[in-house]
């Protein structure tokens, strides 16, 4: 399966052998990364962006690519995350197809795809594996780290396991443990991938990509992504143009697309699949269902967030949320706070659920913008 | 494809032929219904139960059949729905697989059951056959229409087009028009049946039943019947036996279940498929979408309730519910009032979502019987 790669992506060789958390071992893995901004002299001004399932490092344009990036109004010269004062490094995750080592990525040991080879991964490897590149980059200590979504799971766990190597934390939209009903979506979207019959125990090519399965989860995905709220306002019960006329006329297709919600799901899973590996996003899936910190700490989930050391931090989640509901968020920041930092909670009115960060930039730039002026 | 009928099913021939809304009409159809108590003397003890989806008309254990009903808790001698005062009736719904006439039924133009040569059903098809049902029984008027789910809408349709066929009406969980949110899930549960390589176009028997598309479909269906809440207390992140004793211990099937929430939705599945006509749940499904009282009423939801003619309501929600939201059985209760109603909106504290009034039936039992004493 093809890698999905933007140009202007640097990487970091991983440590060979890199040990996996849950067994195995990683041999010439390495990790795509992109920067933006400079690294000042004293080396104080970092900020690290970890990212959601999907992402990309290329969060937003550079002078080695000039597309915009998937954070591209909230990210650069003068934007809230200020690239002329921050010098913010973004890593693609491990696991991923987008230039980190993942299960699309060729084994060395059979010069084939890992596919299902590729060990387990948890998010506590995509952690440390992030940790390499920031020390590569001769970062001893960051100002903030800034993670989305399943980027604020593998913050909590590049903090617990790297003490020291942040000063703050944003955690935007993430949770400290997979709960139940996300959990129940997840594994729903990976059996749809692994019934498709082109998915074949993870042995596809681009002729026979299982594109059905990576439709359904993309499309159940953009469900929980957004909110009934938004949905309401933006598309009520809108047909598509052909149907507008006569709403009672019976259908070509009596089980097709009819209206606009239909449609905006379908357009949404054809701009998505082909263009991400089905095994890596079983892979990182499941990382996130593993991820606990209560049983990476031993105890309850304020007990690991507790040990957990930063000056300051802010959790920060959109109301709408129903795959991290806010809840989540707010006990983020009870634990943080817990374990001696400075941390907010702040829950946003947007109406765009858990995708909110991505969209509702009005709200979720001068949340971060905020912060980081007072660090 | 064969039907699933409870012994002790009552059937009632409709009128032949039985014109569909949407076009089309069927020849020689019939109602399955089943009735409990009896009508008195001057015939206003009648109630009818309007039900979601997937039920029977077997809502309780009766004469001829003992086995308990989808409704048990709720109707009974003694029960809140005291079949010692009221003579009820329980109607399957036009269109199912349960003894009404449906897509799996014999159409008798062909000698072979319909599968997609069925006419396209909507919810207005299967209350005029309700009422047609309660017309041979000798009512005269209801003393209430009681609808659950996708039977709220029903009941709905049923009051506003056979004025003064109920004197009362509570409406549970459900609503006035189907919404993008809910439209969407259903859609994608309707595309993964249609995935199915083994529903070919609706052209299936019991050895090539599509049955991973209905796992799909009935998975996606539990994850919205219950709630997140519900979830976290109930499973949290309880694993299966087998790998209770180390959560990094590496599963024999890496993408297998090994959460409870996971087998959970399995055993729904499991329970579910087989004994559901696949082209039965795509027409009921499709004829969810397609109810908007607004476009009956060719006005607004509110315009369309107020054209409702009904002594007293109750629309009963849970605050859990994300498939059909508490808003829309507010907003049912203000339409009917707004059309001389006294009508009361209560919403119960369930944890369990939309399902509640299924399981409940400690708050939603006193609710309905509260309303029944009084009229």
């Amino acid at each position: 399966m093809t890698e999905f790669i933007p140009p202007g992506t640097r990487f970091h060789p991983l440590p060979s052998p890199f040990a996996m958390k849950r067994g195995g071992e990683l041999q010439g893995a390495r990790m795509a990364f992109e920067t933006w901004g400079q690294l000042n002299a004293s080396g104080d001004n970092a900020i690290l962006i970890l990212t959601g399932l999907s992402p990309d490092a290329h969060a937003a344009r550079s002078a080695d690519n000039a597309e915009p990036g998937w954070w591209e109004a909230m990210l650069g010269p003068g934007r809230y995350i200020d690239t002329h004062r921050w010098f913010v490094v973004c890593v693609n995750t491990l696991g991923s197809c987008k230039g980190s080592t993942g299960p699309a990525s060729i084994d060395p040991a059979s010069g084939e795809p890992y596919r299902l080879d590729f060990p387990q991964l948890s998010i506590e490897d995509a952690a440390d594996a992030a940790h390499e590149v920031i020390r590569a980059l001769g970062i001893e200590s960051l100002a903030c780290v800034i993670g989305n979504s399943m980027g604020g799971m593998t913050s909590l766990a590049f903090l617990l396991r790297h003490p020291g190597a942040a000063r703050t934390h944003i955690n935007i939209s993430g949770s400290a443990q997979a709960l139940p009903f996300s959990i129940a979506i997840r594994s729903l979207q990976r059996e749809a991938i692994r019934l498709d019959p082109n998915w074949n125990n993870g042995v596809y090519d681009d002729a026979t990509y299982p594109e059905s399965g990576m439709r359904m989860a993309r499309k159940l995905g953009v469900i929980t992504y957004r909110s009934a709220l938004e949905w309401d306002g933006r598309f009520g019960r809108v047909r598509l143009d052909q149907q507008s006329q006569d709403p009672d006329q019976p259908d070509e297709e009596p089980f097709g697309l009819e209206f606009q919600v239909e449609s905006y799901l379908e357009g949404h899973a054809r701009r998505f699949v082909r263009r991400f590996d089905p095994n890596c996003y079983l892979y990182l899936s499941r990382s996130m269902d593993w991820f606990d910190l209560a049983e990476l700490a031993g105890g309850d989930v304020l007990t690991g967030l507790a040990r957990i050391k930063v000056e300051k931090a802010l959790a920060i989640g959109a109301t709408t949320d129903i795959l991290f509901p806010l809840q989540q968020q707010q006990q983020i920041a009870d634990g943080l706070r817990a374990g001696g930092a400075d941390a907010q909670f702040l829950p946003l009115d947007s109406p765009q659920g858990h995708d909110a960060f991505l969209v509702d930039i009005e709200r979720f730039g001068p949340a971060v913008a905020g912060f980081l002026a007072d660090i």
